[in-house]
């Protein structure tokens, strides 16, 4: 892929602002922490691994100009500089994970001087997105193999270049197919309330030149019941250690249609998605959004009447038992899952992991 | 109920502008054709029953000055006002069905004089009035007794008071339950692409005081899956002689996701929607609509970048099988279908059904 999401260039945080797209793809180039902020609150980036580098970069971002001269007044400085950038979306998770790593080079490193701290810092940033961008080819690598030529996939909301570095989880899946020499087709689910599908996902997989077709949510049922759909393949948030699955809104209501129409249903997700402190789907809390994201088309044009009370959950969960497999960077997980998960996943004990 | 979707009023023909909704209630007073033709191509009037009494109303408003002075001419004039009238949108069934009815009271009573027509044809647009109205309140008082105390209700599009004269299908038999003084919540799938469930249901059962809350349609799923729906109710626009329904996209998605979690699900409509001719739904024709109303939000903001292709079926079919009843003026019909729909829609001989 030749679009990056999110990067370090000329000493500055550069990133897609996807509150522009379709219409435009535009760049901003950040050197102030308050603007990259700004730009995680206002969703300019978004997607848990794509947030994942903007809370790494923006650690060394506010930190590099510190003035500390040492440890005490360093580590005082990069706390400031965290708790502020963790307050710019207080749910995404993958935003501390990104900034308890890069504090954890510091404090296991606290006898090293300033300058060299800072060095470290940017080292791990560096490190956390060419993770991200081999991850993400290896559940494309795994995953791809599910795919066969010719298939229609469905997929909802954004798991793709947008929403990782550069290239996705669930949309990677097809462009390793895609480079496999498979020929795909994709339906997007818009995802309603704000429109990843229609705005991120139709755009990205145009640009990369994969055959994509928008439709509403409530349009997936009918698609299968055609048989225009051979499988779908999704993101998700967080894997709870039963493979409950934790993704967008509507998610769930995928897997249900698919069971129902029998076609398989994927997850794809990094193995640092699994969360083994909860048992199942059921512990995961489900954050509530905005009710002007339904009552307001895009924040502007009001369509329900005022006094109408509005339920926006951000996402659902997924029960295992409507997953046929997990599609990980450590290969595809498939029943029993509490069993293969804690395999997989104790397998690739790594900090990335354990972290979580 | 004291609004009224369309009626004729001081030689007029008095409707609501729908595409005003939410924000004002504001009526149009037309007593041009012509704009009658333009208020139905641009849904400010739309939903089967109240298209019907649009086409019965027009065909009034277009032939009482009609300068004939016998049947010949009459019935000429007659013939151009209906396919004008008709060509105002396509696939609109009852507006062509009370187009039909209009033309045979001409045709059974040719012998009698142009002024006498008028008047005839004045007559049957008010009794197709009238039978609509009745027709929901039936409706009303057999769907009210699926529906228990405190139960919530979830809808899709608009089946309502906006849909037909003044009382509504799927809402009229929330209305009779509220009548019987059952505590009813009602939640709304927005219904995407234009909005019918948020611009029009929640406003409606607002003003008649229904407890209404306002989802994406992605988000029936979650709240099915916490158990905070008891029943689904939704209205149709054609049912096969099996009982295959076809509804507003996104109904036959709801059907599955009810069954999956074991909540009943009926569909309410007058026998006028049964179609004996057609065996099941597999023989019902969908039409698919304008991409922009997905590619831009209501017409508006772009939201699908240009190049990607877009699906918009109106309507999708529900197979009988998924379906706990059918609602209707008649009583509720259950399975066997083929059978029981028989029987009930035989037994009502009236002109509504022979005319279909």
């Amino acid at each position: 892929m030749n679009i990056r999401t999110i990067e370090w260039e000329n000493n500055k945080v550069k990133l897609i602002d996807q509150t522009k797209l379709p219409q435009r793809l535009e760049y901003l180039y950040i050197d102030e922490l308050k603007d990259l902020w700004q730009a995680i609150k206002l969703l300019k980036v978004r997607g848990a691994p794509a947030l994942g580098a903007a809370g790494a970069l923006g650690v060394y971002l506010g930190i590099r100009n510190s003035k500390a001269n040492n440890f005490m007044q360093f580590s005082k400085d990069l706390e400031r500089v965290s708790s502020y950038l963790a307050s710019s979306r207080p749910t995404a998770r993958n935003l501390f994970w990104a900034i308890d790593r890069m504090h954890e080079v510091v404090f296991e490193n606290s006898d090293m001087s300033v300058p060299k701290l800072k060095e470290l810092l940017f080292e791990e940033a560096d490190k956390i997105i060419k993770e991200d961008m081999a991850s993400c080819r290896k559940i494309g690598f795994y995953g791809s193999r599910v795919i066969k030529d010719k298939d229609a996939v469905l997929t909802i909301c954004n798991a793709g270049i947008l929403a990782t570095i550069d290239y996705g989880t669930a949309l990677g899946v097809i462009y390793r197919a895609k480079e496999d020499n498979k020929e795909i087709r994709v339906f997007s689910c818009e995802t309603r309330p704000l429109l990843q599908g229609s705005r991120l996902t139709a755009w990205e997989l145009k640009k990369v030149g994969v055959d994509v077709t928008v439709i509403c949510d409530n349009m997936a049922a009918t698609l299968m019941q055609k048989g225009k759909i051979n499988v779908v393949i999704t993101g998700a948030d967080r894997i709870a250690a039963n493979g409950d699955s934790a993704n967008k809104i509507g998610t769930f209501s995928l897997a249900v249609l698919a069971k129902y129409h029998n076609i398989p249903f994927y997850v794809a997700a990094p193995v640092s998605t699994f969360d083994l402190t909860l048992k199942s789907g059921k512990e995961i809390p489900i954050e509530e959004r905005n009710p002007r994201e339904i009552e307001e088309l895009l924040f502007k044009k009001r369509v329900a009447p005022i006094g109408a009370k509005v339920f926006n959950p951000a996402f659902d969960v997924t029960p295992h038992n409507l997953i046929t497999g997990l599609i990980t960077d450590k290969g595809i997980i498939r029943p029993q899952y509490i069993k293969n998960i804690d395999r997989v996943v104790s397998l690739s004990a790594g900090r990335q992991v354990g972290s979580r």
